[in-house]
């Protein structure tokens, strides 16, 4: 179970208790404020606070003692013109936590990003949910053939329901023997008085990584849009990306101007290098160029046609 | 002037337009919230914005769905114990941003924070107010013998008088000649119309240290608590912790629970080194402990004695 | 097997090439550079490089055109000085780069320390070695009853086999599963040409914690003494502290006047609160101070008491 | 002057003294080890220590147990991709050191840089020199119409002139009286004997912007080209920008291949928004495409106009 009973009551307290504040507020965000997003199959996002919105962004960038800028359209101007021009610090005023449940594999990806603070639900101090994550099957595609880190076509169907039946199994099995080390079971009852439980912190390493862990995560606007920028590219693995992409749709309640800025200089956007640049202005002066003689790669002619719509 | 009725007018619109929010609200940071706290002569922190509360620093280290614990004194019990046990990460979970205005020579000490984010006061693009730091003669001490980077007695107030004269005049003229390059005057009417100003960023460079800057400044409630630790202390430089002492206050309004750990466990509390260990465990075994033998130096002696009550 | 041949040579040929250069040198770091140094079962700690030695934190201290002072004695007298009043920057200014070769529950209580740079083996690219970590049977204690996440005694014989053999058989069957998944063995020969594998970022969810992991960790001295003094602490879970008490071996090899300052003002010394110093006071006063009437909490008497060798 | 005759002997005794070592030595950094390079009147930038090499970069990209690839050309294609793709953290593997003089606007444009190590020489502490900047006259310029943070044309040579004296002349002054409140010259001698100095800490505050500072500044290879992709830039102001030259010469010596990409993805490759990228795609196609239908503002296709090289 994604949520149960107890901690949605919990949550529903949180919602039923609007505080008066000076603070600047974002009615489409605090719709959603506590409420789980689920992702993955037992996994969620839940956004438990925030700090600033648009207009906070504009007063950064000003220094101002007010609210920043009068309209709307001024703030939209600038905005757009700092994310263009990369001056980073006047998002980095905006800060956002969120409370992820997620399968620890993608825990081990996601923390690599440093600048944002991290509380994790303590497997040395309590039992973990017998919850894991099973990938469906349009999910278990086998290893890409060009992209030595990726995924290429989907298995057979009785493949992977194949693969399915091993992770399940595995799973439930060290799940089992988890219990039995500690001799006490997830709802914390003892298996056998007369035993002693082993320690959790070493009990916890028999679990396999598809197991749920759970954290408290928050960072900045700037280190958000960065994160983001990363791991909701088609390059990064899909588990990372479910959670990326639910993040993605709290950033455009939370931020709608900066969010339109982000989709339009930063993940809809393109890097040239200096050798792709000098293709495309021969390109544009006329000029029939072929990778060879373009100063690229194959993979870099690649990648730049796909860039330019040409391939 | 601290603040001009415009500036005044805008931060009297700001308090004027409660918002509610499911968010955590703390009333006493509310109060004060946008109003500027005056330090020095002309300088001033204003809270800004805040996220979390004492609570917020509990639910973190739970990883909770809801408020963390039901009673204050759990709250109390655990923060202390976090404090004590040196877990950092629950406080990283709160973020305050302030708005500080402070001669050039205090933010160049402040900026050695490196975590914590800022925004300065351009002055490529503005132009700086005419507003420089004169320290009152109680500030105006003569270079301390003992330590090599503190201040010891107070001048003679003839000579604390002439001191300041000098600095005055200096911050006077500067400043004419700054407006003078730049052919524009503090309020942006032009000097002389037959002749172009020097570019900002060039002509700032004439102005003294104790001009005064602005800047936004954000950071997490551990890393404020580290900075007062080091900033409200008695060898930091007076003029730092002028400011220091205001954030203490605000420190108090917004946490608490956490400000009377954080006052016992650090602020309050002390460092005993293995070697100033063993010198307390002996004289608490009735032996009589002189510096020679003690494996203390003399200045580590002296400040052992101090600690202890004992000079 | 820990290192095989294959890498042995590769060291061997690195440790061949002495190279004359400019820079600071300290041989008794030289002399296990490139080395493995065995942790745990299948772990190790390997010094791959370092800048810098006590005398470089000596001369970032003064900012000095040439090597900071003239004299050991001199360096000694301002390293402990720095560290007693915890100037940490000059510390910064040495660093050091280690590979590790950790189980995965280590590798993500260490990865909480953010101010390190880290390569890690990557699971999307290749395949994870046969090798997982089994405690030995003084390792297998109970859940201790005072510390909620620490361990008590250790199992009965019995027990520790039975632990020990469950975690085989089950770490032993999920490599099984993770080679079939990828239709691939551990030397990268296909199992079955005709069929296709499962991703590598997918199969290897199905890996349990105690497998090993490698990474390239680089780290300044300042955040190294931090890690160290929280992960070579009695508090630590002791699969993380196997790894700082080799790592702090290193630390005295490359700089020994800052491990001496280290151990007898950070991992051999004190912190006091207000209250504790409070009660010291009052003991070497003559007075008799009971927990009752301390101000202490009956944990943080038995703490204190501790900390003055009066338990 | 910049370096005096005591500081150049230092720095010959450290050249003097070559030192064997097992770790990676690059020949081409070792040339100019220690040498003062000069930057703007009074400045330089000195290369103190540095770990690692382009071999470094592939090796921890690789978590290798020796080299990492055994050919140049191998490893220049993984430099290559790896900076394409943003993989950061092995450019993070790579560390070096620097001992900068600089004026202290400059400084104060540089700390903003917050991922590195810095220790400035104290005037807490110490008395700073009499050394100041006096911009060139073909530096001197007025205030840019476009670019409100920028540069335009040149000032009259009569009015640089102008300048440089107001500038020498209140540098001379301030300087005079820091003496005279200290009452101790440049060179350590006292003034009057019969009268005390004003705490170095206070006295400082008189001295202008342009005079010289000096600290020990250290990053790793990432954050170093980051640092240098925004300040040797030509929106950079010139002062920053002169000694952002400087250091670009050192890392063409120092990691060579990492150089070549750099430049070739990042200082002189270009950044794209969805919007320009659509443009592009519809100019390639035959199109002629105006600003006004282009979704671009006046300043975007400006900008975009310039960088395809059709202004």
């Amino acid at each position: 179970m994604r949520i149960n009973p107890e901690q949605q009551a919990e949550i529903d307290s949180l919602r039923a208790e609007p505080r008066p504040s000076l603070r600047p507020s974002v009615a489409a965000l605090e719709e959603i404020l506590y409420q789980p997003l689920p992702v993955l199959d037992h996994g969620f996002v839940r956004v438990i606070d925030y700090m600033g919105d648009d207009a906070a962004v504009v007063q950064a960038a000003r220094v101002s003692y007010g609210k920043g800028t009068k309209r709307v359209s001024e703030d939209r101007g600038l905005i757009n013109y700092l994310i263009r021009h990369w001056h980073t610090t006047p998002f980095e005023m905006c800060e956002i936590k969120y409370h992820v449940k997620l399968p620890i594999f993608v825990a081990r990806q996601w923390i690599r990003h440093r600048t944002a603070n991290v509380n994790e639900y303590s497997a040395r101090y309590s039992i973990l949910d017998r919850e894991f994550y099973i990938p469906e099957p349009e999910q278990l595609a086998v290893q890409s053939a060009q992209n030595r880190q990726g995924r290429g076509n989907v298995l057979a169907p009785d493949e992977a329901r194949r693969v399915q039946d091993l992770l399940r199994a595995d799973a439930e099995q060290v799940y089992g023997h988890y219990e039995d080390m500690l001799n006490e079971r997830e709802d914390g009852s003892v298996i056998d008085p007369e035993r002693d439980g082993l320690a959790r912190e070493l009990a916890r390493m028999d679990l396999t990584l598809n197991f749920y862990t759970q954290w408290y995560w928050k960072t900045d606007l700037h280190n958000l849009m960065h994160f983001l920028n990363l791991r909701a590219d088609a390059h990064a693995q899909f588990e990372i990306r479910a959670y990326a992409d639910v993040m993605l749709d709290t950033l455009k309640r939370w931020v709608p101007i900066t969010f339109d800025a982000f989709m339009n200089y930063r993940a809809n956007g393109a890097q040239l290098s200096a050798a792709g640049l000098d293709v495309v202005r021969r390109m544009l002066a006329g000029e029939t160029v072929e990778q060879a003689g373009s100063g690229l790669s194959a993979r870099e002619w690649r990648e730049l046609m796909a860039t330019l719509g040409r391939d």
